[in-house]
């Protein structure tokens, strides 16, 4: 089975409820994991909310990170979407998980584009 | 079972070749989806690759649209997550079919933030 990309969903729970709602620790910590991984960073958009919450996405050369959070849970979701065999999202994934402090995590990993050539 | 955010991942096989590589088309196109979901648009970020491919993300106030092309295949891989009872991420996916001309396309839907309270 040969997919164009790999696609990480992280259920981030039991976060530090403090970090989910750090618009600058958050945007920090994207970029850290997608350095990590190995990853090329093309571009950016983080947005604060009121009264709670940050949505921030870091978009790469081999896909994008993005992540949402809801500090009044300790909860945050997180995707990992790569493609080509130079990078590693599994790394990513530890970094965020490991970043955001959270005590409860999982993690569905996704085929993206499995095409019939 | 109550989520937080509904996440649609769009499989988009068998779409026109020249649109996928059109990084204008596909900015309208995703713009579009969000404001027939009736989201909030916050912000942007697109890129077009060499020798083709686009990637996209639109950042909504419900969370996210994004898309990812290989117009060499044919297929895009497209995201909608929103999170909140007034938006109708299900428009936002018709659009996307309709306007990338898929005439092979399957949509899977993710619960996310499905929390114990």
């Amino acid at each position: 089975m040969n997919a164009l990309g790999k696609h990480l969903l992280l259920e981030l729970k039991g976060c530090d409820k403090e970090v989910l709602n750090d618009i600058g620790f958050l945007r920090e910590a994207l970029l850290a994991a997608a350095g990590e991984a190995g990853a090329t960073v093309l571009g950016e958009s983080f947005h604060q909310f009121n009264p709670h919450g940050v949505s921030g996405v870091v978009m790469i050369a081999e896909s994008h990170l993005v992540i949402h959070t809801w500090p009044e849970f300790g909860y945050a979701a997180a995707d990992i979407f790569t493609c080509g065999s130079s990078v590693q999202p599994g790394k990513a994934a530890e970094i965020l998980v490991g970043k955001l402090g959270s005590k409860d995590h999982s993690i569905i990993e996704m085929q993206r584009g499995i095409l019939d050539t």
